[in-house]
């Protein structure tokens, strides 16, 4: 039997926690993709995420990836006396790879 | 047998269409109620939706409307030779209530 610490079982390296939190910001993120006559055009809904935070890159040559993360400002809301009452906006990353 | 004509079928006030568009648009958007000392907060995903196109009201007294409708530029799309290679994006209406 192996016996995995674990911290090392909770590492940002394990490869199928970082396959699920993906394909899960990816199927939160959905995009249309438009193609013009000499262009094309990426429209991704990230709602929440201001246009500084979303990251943009080329992944293996050719796959365009568009990622952001949303997060509750807790520090803030525990402060304030905040309740809440109904909380259903993902938290999170948003993702969405194009290739 | 009944005979409706068609239009009166198809006309918007029917009930069923009605309530079965708004079931849709209140799933596709999420909300998080929080709860302040003195007063209540909502957040809504309206992804698209510009804020003067965003309606808030109240109906029967004591339920809180908020809706909005995302709309493809038709018009717009094909004089410019568009073709949609992907189209995942919500088109149509959000809403929720609260209450």
């Amino acid at each position: 039997m192996l016996d995995i610490p674990e911290e090392q079982e909770k590492s940002k390296n394990n490869p199928s926690r970082a396959y699920v939190r993906d394909a899960k910001a990816m199927a939160a993120t959905p995009a249309d993709v438009m193609e013009y006559p000499t262009s094309y055009v990426f429209i991704v809904d990230m709602p929440g995420i201001s246009h500084s935070e979303i990251k943009v890159h080329v992944e293996d040559e050719n796959v365009l990836v568009v990622c952001g993360e949303r997060k509750r400002e807790k520090e803030k809301d525990e402060k304030e006396g905040v309740k809440y009452v109904r909380m259903e906006r993902r938290v999170g990353k948003f993702m969405r790879k194009f290739c």
